[in-house]
């Protein structure tokens, strides 16, 4: 039986082949970079792919949020960073964590560490989150006055240690081919060498942390960096695709839909896969249009490549709307399955809530797992 | 303790006064325009709100899924619509629902009619969809051509019922305004009504079914219909007030999300909320700008109106910024909550998994149930 034939509603197929090799390429670019790969778990969020990452040498991870740091304790995981501000409201959930693993949190504030000092009890690591110019939250790299304050608070907390500068130079994402990715990539390592080099003195362990799947798949030189944190990079997407940070191949899941509906006099196809499982997430194209997916022929082996002039078009809750070619409309059928490309594979996947993988496994993802 | 004080993660408050005060509104209406609602439940797909629709006297209600019709058909529901087009691949199911409870099948073509007469020995009702403007998907009610050959089918059918016509005018989510909305609402209607006229002769019984929150709120009559199928109206969402649905203080329910950064020298609040909570759906404001939600100041009794000025300006998979004023930024403080009004309450719903009421009580929802 085909993995093919286990599928009666939108399902999230994963290439488990392209994923290991996605993994393993960045793997083998740390080590000859001489730079650690802490690998960003918020894009697959299921322990069985975690394996993946470990087989390939991987022990320390990032996430996101103190309940994923939780699940990945739970799996096994003893060393990992949550790179998001310090959320104080889950003050009793990090001091428990921190007593099983190693556990790094990210600050933005002299107030933050204050905070950890006088209510957390438990050692942790604590990176400073730095702003490199994406511009969504952190310290900018020349407020070196705001720095000196956080560094002033590190210095007085003697249960737990300061490792150093963490940045997700995000902007990346706003980037068109690999000029533009270098650009932000150069930007990045300047700004983060440069803190090194204004605080090494007084702190002579500091690291810095930096991680976007853009820069880390399109760049090759990580000089200065001890660690790297992609996370995106073991599914791709084709918003990664359209960076420059992937090909097409590369992209290891795709949505399985069926076709409900057929509306030949406008080249109509209408797929049971709305907003509730692809999200709203859309790619504007070079020509103007925004599309919600690609379409691919689904076979025995996975997918093919997109249909030229076939595209997920508009999405509302349950339905989405694919147009195609007078030339290609026959291949669809109703009660048929269609394959689609998503956009944005970490907001799928976690639409989702877990996998099937092309050999008929069902894979986890954290939130389809209750509490 | 307040209901506030449970909150450490970003979490879906309801109003359930506001609610319950919604559906009273909506059922008192079609009491008085004698037209029998039946709600559509894919936005609050929880069977606690239902029991609130049952105390207002409803028994049959809409759904969008076959997994949707199973949870509110184990929950005591023993009429349902699932307004969707037809997904064979999910007959098992379909044969297996349609043995407990009344249900009522949407198809959109002659093809799905001959497929339900070999393939669905267990009796269910059908309606055929009909498009009246919105363009997504059944067929038109101009196409009589292509309709005749579906009622052709549908007398050919000795075990199931043929209903009447079924339509979404979606187009009415595009309308600002009373006006904008009572144009779709009269092409609704009188396309409706014609179809009715022509087919009539033929199917005394047939029924008509309409139904879009834009409409049903703003409109009173609903002359010729025989029942309407509103959903979102049970929550609003700040949608629904652009469109002209409701006021502000008609939306039940609001994201509750901890300020874990601050940056005054931009006035911008980092909120632990992203778009895996909130969605990426978002509201183009008529100035230009787009927004993801309005903020509102949470209080032991629920939230107040929108602080002006204030709004989250933009969504990562777990960050929300919001940008507010030199004079409001003082307000927020690391560590306490935001409320957010929603922009799409059905999309936040689903991906929040469950409610917290003012009370302090969790209420659930279908994505938050395990299959």
């Amino acid at each position: 039986m085909s993995f093919l034939d286990q599928i009666s509603e939108p399902t999230l197929l994963l290439n488990e082949t392209i994923a290991r090799a996605n993994i393993r390429r960045m793997a083998e670019k740390a080590n000859w970079q001489n730079v650690r790969l802490r690998p960003h778990f918020k894009t697959h969020q299921s322990w069985q792919v975690g394996e993946w990452f470990r087989e390939e040498g991987i022990t320390d991870i990032t996430v996101s949020s103190v309940k994923m740091a939780q699940y990945f304790a739970k799996h096994g995981w003893q060393d990992i960073t949550i790179a998001f501000p310090l959320n104080r409201r889950q003050l009793p959930q990090i001091a428990e964590l921190a007593q099983q693993i190693t556990l790094n949190l990210t600050v933005t504030s002299a107030d933050d560490v204050a905070f950890l000092r006088e209510h957390l009890k438990v050692p942790v690591n604590i990176w400073v989150k730095a702003d490199t110019g994406y511009g969504r939250t952190g310290i900018r790299t020349e407020d070196t006055a705001v720095l000196d304050t956080v560094l002033q608070e590190l210095a007085q907390m003697p249960q737990h240690t300061f490792k150093g500068f963490l940045a997700h130079a995000g902007h990346s994402y706003k980037a068109r081919g690999v000029e533009a990715i270098a650009a932000v990539h150069q930007q990045t390592l300047e700004k983060m060498r440069a803190l090194k080099e204004h605080y090494v003195a007084a702190w002579p362990h500091l690291q810095l942390s930096i991680g976007d799947t853009p820069c880390c798949s399109a760049m090759e030189d990580f000089s200065g960096m001890d660690e790297i944190r992609p996370g995106n990079f073991v599914f791709y997407d084709l918003t990664q695709n359209q960076i420059g940070s992937c090909q097409l191949e590369d992209i290891a899941v795709a949505m399985a839909c069926p076709v409900v509906a057929l509306h030949p006099d406008r080249n109509e196809v209408i797929l049971y896969g709305g907003s509730v499982h692809f999200s709203k997430d859309m790619l504007p194209l070079p020509d103007g249009r925004t599309i919600f997916g690609l379409v691919v022929p689904l076979t025995e082996n996975g997918w093919g490549v997109p249909l030229p002039g076939t595209a997920v078009l508009s999405l509302s809750q349950e339905h989405g709307v694919v147009r195609t070619t007078p030339e290609l409309f026959s291949q669809f059928g109703i009660g048929s399955l269609v394959g689609v490309l998503p956009v944005h594979s970490c907001l799928t996947a976690d639409l989702m809530k877990g996998y099937l993988t092309l050999q008929g496994e069902r894979l986890e993802h954290l939130s389809g797992v209750n509490a």
